[in-house]
């Protein structure tokens, strides 16, 4: 009988974010996989870490994060092998998520790979935009508004095309490409409703208005309400 | 010294799906407010059930649920007073909420009311889309995709206007709104990529492709992947 294959969500930062589910199978999956970078742990297992008791078999999905060397394929090809592993042995693994695991997230990556051969579970978890919102107690939408959510990463023509056609929107991964979602915001009156919300519920949290904000981290957002 | 007012997010059905903060929050104020029909006992309540201990105040915010009569301002407006008055005593009040405060969430009447009088704190909780695309097995977006958060309630040329633009949606409340929502997904070739999931994470919970669904509850929402 083969393990089962759990997309964990961790939530934002918070360890008091994850859900009682998430903190269930985080204690009893003997096999615990998770993105880290080439060095260092990983914010989704810092996020877990108060809750990782006993000895487990650890997993670290490491990346360089660099798309100049895209080495995703090739590392989540690796894990997917080492995880098929530790199924087909019958463990059950459990991978941490920052946020959600299919909002944004690169458990995308294992739930294709490792679909069609193992059971798979997702247990959701806070994703980014609603811990913004809650920090900055904005409300990401009220009872009609549509909302788009808009990876700042997308041209500046469809990024503009989203936000006009939204009542209210949360702009994702702004970083390097602040100078552009500041042109298109501009252009459509929208900068003075803007909040750029940096590391929501981690230790180093951060709100500033667009107008005050010389830069932005790539974990970062922007709420916009119109 | 006042108490705080805590949003406080109970998900989309499951109890294991509360946040660990949001059950400490249940356990520990000694006032509880809720939204409910005019009779019953409301979702929120019963999603948080397992965890309510012990003698509470208990506050039912009753609502009749009904366009034509709209009594949504007069119960928070008393509800707000009532509220106020355990806040004034000093006693913490915790309003439990579907899913996430903020996202499409009624506690945006309470914090409109009461947050310049009192402080204010919200925990993010699992929204509805997170649930239904963890249950369905389906990303709600790939790391590169807009995504468009629709009410049913919008018109239809604002429905398609969004559609267009995001390379993934969600459409939420479908209801009486089903023919609509389905004229806009025909003419823009999506109907064949719609899934209308009910009551994610809940005992009733379904997932139907849009061709099989003859209708659909207020509580369900449509997974578009483009």
């Amino acid at each position: 009988m083969s393990g089962t294959l759990y997309g964990v969500g961790v939530g934002p930062g918070d360890p008091e974010l994850l859900t009682l589910k998430a903190v269930r199978l985080i204690q009893s999956c003997p096999v615990l996989a998770w993105p880290a970078p080439l060095e260092g742990e990983g914010l989704a297992r810092t996020i877990a870490a108060p809750h990782v008791t006993g000895t487990r078999t650890e997993i670290a999905i490491r990346l360089s994060f660099r798309p100049e060397r895209d080495d995703t394929d090739s590392a989540y090809d690796a894990a997917a092998e080492t995880i098929s592993g530790h199924l087909e042995a019958g463990r059950d693994v459990a991978v941490l998520c920052e946020g959600d695991p299919l909002f944004f997230g690169s458990f995308i990556y294992l739930l294709t790979r490792l679909r069609d051969r193992f059971a798979v579970e997702v247990v959701p978890g806070i994703a980014s935009p609603m811990a913004a919102s809650a920090v900055a107690l904005r409300p990401l939408s009220t009872l009609e508004d549509g909302v788009a959510i808009i990876p700042a990463t997308r041209s500046e023509a469809e990024i503009e095309r989203l936000l006009a056609a939204a009542q209210s929107a949360v702009i994702m991964k702004v970083g390097r490409h602040l100078p552009k979602v500041r042109r298109v915001l501009d252009r459509l009156n929208l900068s003075d409703k803007a909040l750029v919300v940096e590391r929501a519920t981690q230790a180093r949290q951060r709100l500033i208005p667009l107008a005050d904000a010389a830069e932005a981290p790539y974990f970062s957002l922007i709420l916009v309400q119109s």
